[in-house]
């Protein structure tokens, strides 16, 4: 195995022949020796477009000759391909604002490009890294408008992802609509509700959820590219500027659009901190939803077992044919990482200090890793655990039966104060409310029949008027 | 001092005659006595509106004798007015789910109805504060639907001080358009910037914060008061739902919105999360700000120097003459008091169970402390910092000049290497960037001039082309 | 009224005659015009020890005139006594690391000083506030030695409030020893376990807490008082640094040290995260505890209902007779509470920058509520809702009886394969285990009742052998 | 590719023949497709060191033949030493409080140890994975013993990375013990400090988390190991339960202690939380050197400029010869990081249910994460950052020369008031301290270049006496 030597600023290095990377990859590797996650490749990725934008716009603009150009094309979608994923190993927590990440995706991407046109790896004459591949650009414009595009990707899937769970809640909402159960408020004995009506209520929260997560994207989609070092432009022409952008929309498929600021997009990082708010919005409604169905599945013997969780695997190595609510659990878990992954990016967003926040790769890392995990758990969450969700109809019914929360029912006719009596001799004597009623005389049998129809108590209005 | 006898399921209970509320607040009273913030007054009010509107309702469906509605609404104003401030003191942390505050309200605005009408106070059947008061409510509707009016009145009121902020902002960025000073990232020289353009990055950062802000509103005005105890609205009829939306709309002059589905908007807590989350955005941006401020200020003589803050209060105690950047230090201390509330409301949200979530009071009490925070901070960081910052432009000049990334200029002339050469020389022979360029031939005097005339560096395109 | 006048480097001012305070804390009024929660009162009492102390020992030193000395400390004690509680106003979220607070509470001793010599509020001759009362001080050693000392005074109590509530727990533990109970994990059915082994394994959990928050306090005895303004101790005497740390000994009766490096005390806040993340570690056992209570005591008809909690107030103003654990639910929004604190802590400490940092006031007012509000919590807690616990021995062993895991006890006998196939049976038939053992002939019947009695399930061991 | 089939309660499924795990694992692996983190590997070889001593102790006890169980020690020894490592690919975030995890490893040793006595994987009348692996065990004892052990593991590694940490820092400490500079309080000037100080300060605060981490190794020694399922211990006996501590204490060279509530152990995680807030405060600290050493080293023309941050690698792909504090930035990011997975621990602490807490999975990948990554952090940030740290003495003499606050030094000789104006007319003028000084006529030149000697000012005292 040979090497190459390279050079710069701080002295000459050996590189092994059989890497595309070069000598700042090099050093940041060493540097940045953490042996944790390495950068996401679908950002790579996406950095690695905004190199062939930026080659189609120079070569265009004549500022870049043609077959460097179409070279620099070709190598990029290489990388964007994943034939080059192994050449992207620096970790997700390094310093720099992203430098190491734009250079690791620059000289892989010369690297390629020079073997493309005939030459050796490292003959930086025929194309350079920075003179050619980073052309009008700066890792701090690069950076933020590829963690934008990839961002959006991630949230266009995820949008989906939260459709579908949206969809199988409402088919559960339709499925139970006529099982009628024991609410609960603060756990204890509430009123009458259909099962139905509870998937209902998460199938709407879920559906605010969607409509958070499609509508926060337009606001990722304002990038600062062509604003260079602080936002500022120099080194870009105002016409590589305007170009760049539609090329960007057209490879992308997005409606990206050029900041009238680039310096605040280049600096500021709320934005992030809007989304990731948002995905804690649906962490919260998932964990919610995860508290809910392990506790209405709770038992089998000794617990609300108004539910039945799709049985997905053995529970236990010690207690046979223990099967516990495992997906509930996980959703739960993917949840709190989320909101973890939020007190990173808050914390990273307001550390920006002056024209740049130097902690960019670590707002990428969470974010991205918040988006993904989230879409791979709803899937999840979707296929093994919501679809298959049954329901108890006796339990049900046998909780709702005793509740004494039916007195409720009467309260328009006797008052709450005598209402109140009555639940707490029915508690004292054991009996249910009906049997109290009827022993006391209150009301005719006919009447509280009437009254305390529990489908009755499941809508508005006066029971019985 | 002399005492009533009150009852509950609970027992009997001394009630001083002096107060206005009745047995469920003076055992909420001792059950919560935490010694901390008694419930935020405007979320009191709000509730009493409620109560209010409800008179208002319940008379018009004939359900409630007029003269009683009569007394209601008169003692619900006086809530409203604020003339019974002192009535409500129960904990902010209080257990229950709002329903101690909910009780607190009926009971005070019974009594002092009671009185209205000609009785003593505690004489429940001239007015009673359940059948009556709370008629056809529960505090699961009543206390988020009033929640949500406060938070809405408290936006209105941020966005009106977000507003202001940015204009100042953008005074600031017009004031100083043309003093050039040095761009710094990651705390490193960089390219020439105008103030100007610093002060607008804030302001469109802070443009974001208002746009967000105004725009969560619509969120919060989905209510679902007529949903009673679990959102299915048991003892309250559709004509009750109909009307007291529209009255609490006339009365607040607010579009709020009938929840098609109540039961979701009973047990979710979402909503808040977003809106928290938003103003963690909107922390974060301030928080930015101020860390921009405070290290631009820094000095006077052994700093950077480049801004001066308004000078509002002798520094120390014990180094003479000394000024700090006491409100920069409390904008961004209120931030982090926001992030923190953000974590409770998260937590709290997140520990939702079945048709309601326990923990609404602290909900309630952490947003409503972030809006009042934000408002009353941005207004101080308004008039006693942004208004009066001044500008050291002879320092700008001098940290400018000597900056060696002036170079980046050069670089489509010189390549990024050669460049990269001279930089070392100029600051291991510390000298300027032009010297060497001089000492070098690299260029013509009269080019060098051209090209490096930071002006023209604050400015998209290539310079000298 | 009447106005007196004063003056400071940003120039004349009109003071009310009526007030103590002088023209800083007049400024600082202004602003930081917040409108929210002002300084804790116990760290301003402290921070007047410490004047106190100072006038002690500069008195000692002949450094401050004998009459001086004495009225400063009269002043002082009156301040520590309450007596002046109306003159520290100063919002909590203050700017300056706690120079206004410092300034107020010498400006408040000095003047009832002047008072107390025969002169006239203002005539700063006969006192000065800073070369008299603070002489020898700056705020960066008085308010981190006050703050600790505030903290340890807080921490002791809580400690207090922890074994109590540890105690009762034990209690619990003892009067339940011999009931029975379903064990649960992950919500669903396990094995048998003792009432009083569940509140066993709390009192441990509660007993780490103590012993962590009485281990901690050790940390906070270590002060900076005579490091000044950054800690170099310029314009402290070594005599004053040496007598006033045994003088404040003295007078709080704690063991107080001198830090050997006071540089890092003024500086480096660490100390405080330290002990706000024991407060958390506390309240995540909080949190786990009322999570258990609620649902062992959820129902009454349709839930667990292993344990039942003590009525302490109605529950809802809609459904009569229902009682909600509010005690429990106080407590888990506490615990949220000092969580959330916890976070302000962390961002606060983590800012600091050089030789201070300058957030000081968000960590004391965030650490002295945690401190506060979890012995107030933890009092009531005690009070109103362990204390007076039941248990439901009735539906501990129905929930038991029917748990298909009690075949785990034959596991060492039939294999875990075949056991697992007994469990699906049973659910399958609707059956108890021991029905299908005994109709599947698997072991005797003397055997099964022998090897699956509860009790003997409940400790470590194979049953039946 | 040959299939194998194995059974469990849900049915039947194909194996790969290729594979050591079973069935469990294979339904674990298809139940948690998340595409993210799989488990800790250095959490599965210690799960492994307890299936050895478990194996050795069943052997001793005559539980288990001795064939069998010299198999499993083998295969046990194979994990840990990690040649199948490929084998344990289950996601970190899985439900089921890591009983997939712990299958995963009995199934691995199982068909492992089937092979070593010379049978077919799957063969599970040879060796089973319950009956015979995970004899007298639970995953629920299993599970958090070993998340100690590892725990333990990487504190005492994360220990000595802190110490050479503190030491490198002392090594600064007296390197630059006699470069006198200007210290900073608000960013604002104030007093001489010695370079040299500034990093005794971190070495003090370094030396703090040293003692912290070191000390609470303790509290993770004590293990449930032995208590089963829920801490009870049913199916271990009491010799079983001794002599595995025994073991586990040989094997791994630790002082671990056998609970004496393994209930408590079993179900609580405050330790872990306790364990992950003082990691929490030790990021406090990295993240406040890195904002110092960011801020010392700004520049080089238009910054602070005191000290110089090693170079390690070119900063910009756009401004020639940048270099930037990349090191010092990806430490503040690890510390972000450990504080947001600090969120997740609270909150999955806090969420533990009963007899067992689910979420331990993303306790255990959370803590693992943040020691693993201080300790490589920590690390690079000595090597690549600390020990080449160099200081501009001649920047640092310049900053401090003109500072204000040197007239700090003379408030014993003219009083705060007129020290203060002096202050405002040598701002105002643009003179040095002392040439107002010497104009004003105020102390001879003599005695105030005794006086204002920045030297002495470093020291406690007062200058001149």
């Amino acid at each position: 195995m040979g090497f190459r030597v390279e050079e710069d600023l701080l002295g000459k290095k050996n590189i092994e022949d059989s890497v595309y990377f070069g000598i700042n990859t090099q050093r940041a590797l060493e540097n940045f020796d953490l042996g944790s996650k390495s950068v996401n490749l679908d950002l790579i990725k996406d950095i690695a477009l905004i190199k062939k934008a930026a080659a189609i716009v120079n070569s265009n603009l004549k500022e870049l000759a043609e077959d460097k150009a179409h070279a620099i094309i070709i190598a990029s979608e290489e990388v964007i391909d994943g034939k080059l994923d192994d050449q992207f190993k620096i970790s997700a927590f390094q310093g720099g604002a992203g430098t190491s990440t734009n250079m690791n995706v620059n000289e892989v991407i010369t690297n390629r490009a020079i073997e493309i046109l005939g030459g050796k790896r490292g003959e930086y004459n025929i194309i350079h890294p920075l003179n050619n591949v980073n052309m009008s650009q700066s890792t701090n414009d690069v950076y933020p408008t590829a963690l934008r595009i990839t961002a959006i990707r991630k949230i266009r899937k995820l949008s989906s992802c939260i459709a579908e769970l949206q969809e199988e809640l409402q088919k559960k909402e339709n499925e139970f609509s006529d099982v009628i159960k024991l609410g609960r408020t603060q756990l204890m004995d509430a009123l009458p509700i259909m099962v139905g009506q509870e998937f209902g209520a998460y199938a709407k929260a879920i559906a605010r959820d969607r409509w958070r997560i499609y509508k926060v994207e337009e606001r990722l989609r304002e990038v600062n590219i062509g604003g260079t070092a602080i936002g500022t432009g120099l080194n870009a022409t105002n016409k590589f500027i305007y170009m760049i952008t539609d090329v960007l929309q057209d490879l992308t498929g997005f409606g990206i659009a050029r900041s009238d600021y680039p310096i605040d997009v280049t600096q500021n990082c709320d934005v992030f901190v809007e989304v990731s708010g948002l995905l804690k919005s649906l962490s919260v409604n998932l964990i919610k939803i995860s508290n809910d169905l392990r506790l209405l599945n709770s038992g089998p013997r000794g617990g609300i077992s108004e539910i039945v969780l799709p049985e997905v695997q053995a529970g236990s190595t010690i207690m046979p044919g223990k099967v516990n609510p495992v997906i509930a659990e996980m959703i739960a878990q993917v949840g709190m990482r989320v909101i973890a992954n939020d007190t990173a990016i808050t914390m990273a967003s307001a550390s920006g200090q002056l024209e740049l926040n130097a902690f960019t790769p670590l707002i990428a890392e969470s974010l991205l890793d918040s988006l993904e995990l989230l879409c791979r758990a709803i899937n999840v969450f979707n296929e093994k655990c919501i679809k298959d969700i049954k329901v108890n109809a006796a339990n049900c019914r046998k909780n709702l039966e005793r509740s004494t929360s039916l007195i409720t029912a009467l309260v328009k006719y006797i008052g709450y104060d005598t209402a109140s009596k009555i639940v707490q001799k029915s508690i004292k004597e054991d009996k249910t409310i009906k049997e109290i009623l009827i022993e006391e005389n209150t009301l005719s049998r006919e009447k509280i029949e009437e009254i305390m129809n529990p489908f009755v108590l499941t809508k508005p209005g006066i029971p019985g008027k």
